[in-house]
């Protein structure tokens, strides 16, 4: 649903602010209401939009006032489209036959430069020259654990008797009531001993390292659309609240680089980067873009194809295997590879 | 207060831990209690400490247990040493006649490593070989806005009334309400338009730029030690529950690098960094050094005092003013130079 309908919300939350975008001026800070044409009014042209407002210059400048570029009105554009997109999954979630969720990662063109939004565990990186520029980062329960444990501090409630909010490095063990045990809470960076009270034997809200981190024992990604439904096993405790559909947004100005054909965006899901680093994917995709002419536009499909292909491995008598006879991502691999360099005008 | 016992607490609290910094192997997760030395076992030595606790390296290890390190016990104590301190000022405010608040930053050095904990608008640098590499970043209403929008929108009692956790570019005025203004919330980076209603006229909680920057119109910094009487003016809402105590650790290695006699900490308060440049403070730093013989100790005395009086400026018709002519600094000025050359033995 979200991958049919995301880049519409996208597209109406741009569609506000294309004539603001358009004007080289800052954006003004408040919008007067267009006035709506009156037939007492022949001489003025008829808008186009319904609902168009225009820029107030008119009112006087303020003492203080803040200056907010183009961009960041994009950066909000797609926010606000990510919560949209959520808002109508949780509406529509009964008739579209949607129980679950999922990450998202998008990237929207924009007058010379592109944003890369993300709100879970996909990513996208830029290779440029051979070298790597991350575009984006993830959100897990180790990376977002302070937000959580914040949240599960004010919110108690939403722990449903089951959680703390506080981290400890393993499970507790009854007989090590009284005892010191490592943990660190919302504020905290570092590590301390604190005295086990009867409180801490509730399993952590945030538990477990890389791969196998998880929020609440149920999942392991913290940002994303959906999973409006999704409960703690076994239990009343809702996940949702834990979880942010607000994307982090990156910039990329195309137009401060002399890019050539070899460079590209790659936007991967966590099948890809589980099993292949960023300098393997740049090594591949370097690799398999010098087989094809440099006008060839099927060779970045080549490259996406060839990134699917060596991240699921070859099936053998153990299963999916790797090249270095590791395991395959047993995980969905999705894989975006976008040229940089503009269309095939190279020599 | 804070001045004169932070210390203190920085000692206890890695007093507790010290007996397992001294011990190369992974701090234990779990601690035994030690059992009290009694008359009925002479063969045992008395324990120095009446509280000490040995690591329990008998208990299996757990399937799932993360890796904690020697570092982030450092950190943790350093942590909950800045938390002591500001609950011994909230207890003992009154019979010390502290009614204030203070930034606090401090710099522990502890087997090899320095540990620079900061909770405020101080700053603190290392110059190395003509290089600036930042040790600490400040705490102000925008550069936490979103944590303190989160807490305004969590717990919207604390608000009093009067603000709002969203935040707009300018003051509204009445006769804009019901048109659309830019504004952003907790969760956002960029900006969007939102149609005014009543509610936006509150003031915001995080308002205005740079040093201009105000949470609830009263405070420019977010973290700090005591100010648990604050209040916004003439109102009855507490400044404190948005002012954390909690500093950022950040770790440097002194046995990276060979240093050489002109390598220092510079450690400033706001009064010097508002006047004066990472880079200006790198400058005038080099060139007072280049003045004195490598072994001479008064030396990074000398860079301290300059520092100081360059950021002060001279007393002219028009106020203190610096040597560019500008005003002067208003605010305090403390700057600690420290060599990390080590003792003066350079040739």
């Amino acid at each position: 649903m979200a991958s049919k309908l995301l880049h519409f919300h996208i597209r109406d939350q741009l569609r506000e602010i294309v004539h603001i975008l358009q004007d080289p001026s800052p954006p003004p800070i408040c919008l007067q209401d267009a006035s709506r044409t009156v037939s007492g009014e022949p001489n003025r042209a008829p808008l186009a939009e319904e609902d168009i407002e225009v820029p107030n210059n008119a009112l006087p400048r303020f003492h203080m006032e803040k200056a907010v570029s183009h961009e960041s009105l994009v950066v909000g554009a797609i926010e606000n489209a990510f919560k949209e997109m959520d808002n109508q999954i949780e509406k529509e979630r009964v008739t579209h036959h949607v129980s679950g969720g999922c990450c998202a990662l998008a990237v929207v063109y924009l007058l010379g430069k592109f944003y890369v939004a993300n709100a879970g565990d996909s990513r996208a990186i830029v290779i440029r020259n051979g070298e790597i520029i991350p575009m984006s980062r993830e959100f897990t329960p180790e990376t977002e654990r302070q937000r959580l444990q914040f949240l599960g501090f004010l919110r108690p409630e939403l722990l449903g008797n089951e959680f703390t909010h506080l981290e400890f490095p393993r499970r507790i063990q009854h007989k090590e009531l009284g005892k010191k045990m490592l943990y660190r809470d919302q504020t905290m960076n570092g590590w301390a001993y604190k005295r086990i009270e009867e409180d801490d034997m509730k399993f952590p809200l945030v538990y477990g390292e890389g791969k196998k981190a998880r929020m609440m024992a149920t999942i392991g990604v913290t940002r994303g659309l959906g999973d409006h439904d999704l409960k703690v096993y076994s239990s009343n405790i809702y996940i949702k609240p834990f979880l942010s559909c607000i994307p982090e947004v990156r910039i990329y100005d195309l137009t401060q680089y002399e890019h050539c054909p070899d460079d590209v965006l790659v936007m991967g899901t966590d099948g890809l980067w589980d099993v292949t680093s960023n300098q393997e994917v740049a090594n591949m995709a370097l690799d398999v873009l010098m087989r094809y002419e440099p006008n060839d536009p099927c060779r970045y499909t080549m490259v996406a194809q060839e990134l699917v292909m060596r991240s699921r491995g070859v099936l053998k008598d153990r299963g999916w295997r790797l090249a270095n006879d590791k395991l395959g991502s047993g995980d969905d691999i999705s894989v975006f590879v976008i040229p940089l360099g503009g269309p095939g005008n190279y020599t």
